[in-house]
């Protein structure tokens, strides 16, 4: 029985002011303060392997950073990431003038934070070489005793082998990363197929921050290279991404793993059990990312039917989305909806026509190739 | 090797302006308009059953609300609500030179849409007796054919038989709503006494909108009677609840019901299965809460240790909440953390001391009683 | 010198509890209840002139809207509206089963909370013809008296002359709806030549909802017609608009008024001096959308220069947008920044080469006409 | 006439996907890009005075911040802060084992920066001496040449002695800082009343961070010190204050400054000209926040008036917020509207009684002494 109009009522019922009183003469303020926590990024195991969510490529102060590692930490463990690595320049220390140079340095700082904070951490290193071929990152490294400084192309099959020589999980980053200035366009070069054929080359950097290297994906796709995805982060990842907005993530690379642990991640990384994120976009081997999908994303079976004027039955399912990944689909056979967009952790209702055994739709928020999205089948 | 200090690069990359030229001469401007999509309110299974979200008190047009009863189904599906029940005011219709009376008018308009929807819409109304006693709802109803209007005192008891003789699930709505303007504080009156010992009332609404009627929960708990939150609600619900930000929610009936059918719900609230949720705060028996929390919230091994200059050693563990809701918990036996905070889809790092077999908290955002918070025990 | 990496320090020190206790047993639960406040659009005076924010097309339960009519005024306070007008259908009332049909009465029960509100509420209905023409708003009128129902086109003209012995201003509604279905294309046909002529037709809504109609615009601008944008709403604005996002806000009119009142709308809408304003674009004649963005906009004088190798100095300066409209720039003369981006309150770095005098950009996110964006030239 | 009940229409007509083709063979996904601008903190000129924001204790990897020095230019430009200074710590540099000491070298590396992007960079320094006294800020600095390192507290006078001699501003930095815990509470200790005798105190930090220092502001009112507030951050701005929710902001020192100038800062410093702004509260000398109060707020004229059954009228008023504030009124004396809550760039209703020339209110989000609030009269 309340009435209408009641607009005003209780307009200024609520105060927005927050403060707590101490004995020690100073009012805590913490209306502002940011409330620590760490974000769980839901995707539910595929396979019964876990999604283990990683960022295999970051810098700090050490090289050409803007932060002290320990942030680096902080940022990963509030966005819910599992683990990381710092792969700080080989090559390149542009603030040596300040900082001494220390390739594990970043490690060292910040392993203790990460310890305490349940994030895996990874040794890992950049060899920056000059373009062609451009940088490989070694992760899983032991040290960083042995590595060249020297950037000659001469060596750059030494500068490869250092870290070799370190048994580490080697990348080709960005590959189309100023290559088009110099060349035009960015190939698999032939440096890069003797250290693929000589099996010093393990996956390809198929996303790099916000670029998306459309013929990596195919390389990687066509020698059964892993697929990967990263930052690359130099700056606060607040200032690169727009991470306070709801859905926002940085680029990634989503791990399938047997456990979250070390040995783990190496063992999904070298059996290729990876999916790039990036955006609102995946990219990965068609397996993989049709699995995932499977795992994430759920049929009802129909609840409700409705016959129209000319006897056609429609029938209505709910399409749910049980994670914080972003699909849309277009219907590409079946008579029934023909665009689902299903952001995080909600559902949609698409209808079918009866006799319908199933829709296929095209996912176009992925990539199975470079022009090519995932089909999925859902059966009615 | 990016370069410091690229405050200015890219700063306008991006375009925000979005349209879709079509053929027919107009363009579509969609950058601003809302997404339909139904939020799913993650909460676990518990015990086997599902944990329905309802609300079973609202108000349309047909009485003193302030929408058509299509709005309501729409604010419940993009909220993620399972279950709602009209429940129009039998005694009370303020717009009637207007709009013609007609107790189930709102179910019957909304019939079709919620069925399209997957919302569950249960035939209810609102027994609209002076204070006191005050308001019943009735849900599960028949028929609106013999409801009493006069709302004389002495023909409560006919009224509420009204609804009983339709085999409702009747509930004593905002017990102390007013109750303290007209007899300075609310009593368990003996009509609802008698009420009670007929077998004719089966529920509380311990929590209705902002209100938490605190005698309310102990009669409720006293009594084993279900236990209920709801929002009444007579505006939209973005003018009540500050919907839009991260986390907030309706005041609501969470029901653990054997699957997802009026049937169902009409079983789980005759069991007393159920939890009222307002703000952060949860509702209800002892039991049901503690086996909510634990199927919200689970704690890690423990993934790290680390020993203090005195030889003490303090382990740490992940405290996940793998729900929407939100719990704070403050220690009360263990030498651990102190106070955590488990926001929506998280988690927080918790320590404890070696030796510690336990750690004892209490969950101050729960309510087992109007002046008892649930107790947990987290085994390490 | 606090430490570093103290990442669990005070991790949860502030709770996000809040309640208050109050003296009649019941509890007030108030953290997630919606803050009433009226949002204060910043747009700067134009010429001296106000800047009234109007929305002059809506629909209630009285004709086929979703809301009783206070919820209009609510919705409109709530985002900062000045003007408001309902404009029920003469021609369809879905809802009259359960509705009494009156064509002004939505205007009489919301006329005592816009009076309490301070939004101006003035008097239209809509002219519901058969497509083509279609639709047609009044504003002004006096009464619903003399309205047709009878949709037969033969009656077209006697419709509109209904409104105009009222001394209505008189708009064309979304002259592209359902028109391409009909014929193809939409068209400014015979009946709308004559209106115009006989100064019947005052304007045209050149953006409806999230459709904006590109002969409108030209139509407008070359017969002198006053440019309106409306939301033509029905639903919620919530469930249209994604409102609760930062910077959006539904289509309306802008209305440059010598003040605040119906009388200075209507003397500003005869002389055409409006401007639509719809996602994050402006529509509007082009000296009227110049001067607004002179009012909004403004450059800095040169803070920073700096010379780089080659001898060319670069000079820096800060252009600032002090209003909540959205401006998008691309350069087309001068050695400056290409894109600026301004979105609402904020402020962007341009470059420019010395001895350039002025910069000239074209406002990508401005129409004066439906292929041309103005132009602005900054002098440096 | 558009149709009820439209929920599911062009539920997925929009597409949240967003990419860049380019012709070097990368697609940018620049959908979660941070857009970078600078916000503008809208506050009003104060007796014709600009009030710029400021914040005047910060640190960097230097002494024992969290990052780069272009990092603070970068968080300061996009909150839309006018002035800052790093004091890095003259005798406390954890971090030298990597990074070579040199108290102005994060002036040195971020200026380029700070000049590029408009933000003054004030060359300043922490005199970390133990505690009592505690630490000082020195503003003003020429150079770091003769700083004390040895904090023996028989050299705390020559260690404010070195930046005395360079003509600096100095202020007590957080006074209750440790010292309750060492003290037992904290005091005006003699050594501070020597250095305010000597005018070789000029300020006092009364609210640092989170906390707000009550004996302090008291002390700095009784002695016409200036009343500063600061973050002293030294991890992200934004991993200490939930900055990206709307309206949050930074501790900062509001300067009311002849211009926007390190010569008029000095000067506004010197005459004490600043308010203190920390959470949704201001702090500062009476007159201050009674003029800034009055430049931020007003009443319009009376709208509307309503008389009651008892012939009491009513008359309606909007209290506009024109700032970026929040001010919380309580009312004091006068028939009128009891509390009112005034959130950024908004408006709210209030009332008064006819006959009532005016409404005194005291606005409890202001302290202008430890237990004082500003009071403030609306003339009607």
């Amino acid at each position: 029985m309340k009435k209408l109009g009641v607009l005003l009522a209780f307009a200024s019922l609520c105060s927005y002011l927050s403060q707590a009183q101490t004995d020690d003469g100073i009012i805590r303020l913490d209306e502002f303060r940011y409330q620590k926590k760490r974000e769980i990024i839901t995707i539910p195991n595929v396979n019964g392997l876990q999604v283990l969510k990683c960022d295999f490529h970051m810098h700090t102060v050490f090289t050409d950073g803007h932060v002290w590692p320990n942030v680096r930490v902080q940022e990963a463990w509030k966005e819910g990431l599992d683990v990381i690595s710092f792969t700080e320049h080989v090559e390149y220390t542009p603030h040596q003038a300040d900082v001494t140079p220390g390739n594990l340095r970043s490690y060292e700082l910040a392993k203790n934070l990460a310890d305490e904070s349940n994030i895996i951490l990874i040794k890992g290193t950049e060899i920056t070489r000059n373009t062609p071929p451009g940088h490989f990152n070694a992760l899983f490294i032991d040290n960083d005793k042995n590595f060249l400084t020297d950037r000659a192309n001469a060596l750059d099959e030494q500068a490869i082998q250092s870290v070799i020589d370190q048994d580490a999980f080697v990348f080709w980053n960005h590959p189309g990363w100023k290559a088009t200035q110099i060349e035009g366009s960015y190939e698999w070069i032939p440096f890069v197929e003797k250290m693929y054929q000589e099996k010093k080359l393990h996956g390809i950097e198929v996303v790099n921050g916000f670029g998306f290297h459309k013929k990596a994906l195919d390389w990687a796709l066509d020698r059964d290279l892993t697929i990967i995805g990263n930052t690359d982060i130099h700056n606060l990842i607040a200032h690169d991404y727009d991470i306070e907005r709801k859905g926002v993530h940085r680029t990634m690379t989503l791990v399938m793993a047997e456990g979250r642990s070390a040995t783990a991640i190496r063992e999904a990384l070298e059996r290729g059990r990876t999916i790039a994120w990036s955006s609102n976009y995946l990219f990965g081997k068609e397996e993989h990312i049709k699995d995932l999908f499977h795992a994430c994303v759920s049929l009802g079976s129909a609840y409700h039917s409705k016959k129209n004027a000319q006897g056609v039955v429609t029938n209505y399912y709910e399409l749910s989305n049980h994670s914080d990944l972003y699909f849309e689909l277009h219907l590409k056979s079946g008579k029934g909806t023909k665009k689902v967009t299903l952001f995080p952790s909600s559902s949609q209702i698409i209808t079918a026509q009866e006799g319908e055994s199933e829709l296929t739709y095209e996912v176009v928020s992925t990539y199975i190739r470079s022009d090519k999205h995932l089909e999925v089948k859902l059966s009615l």
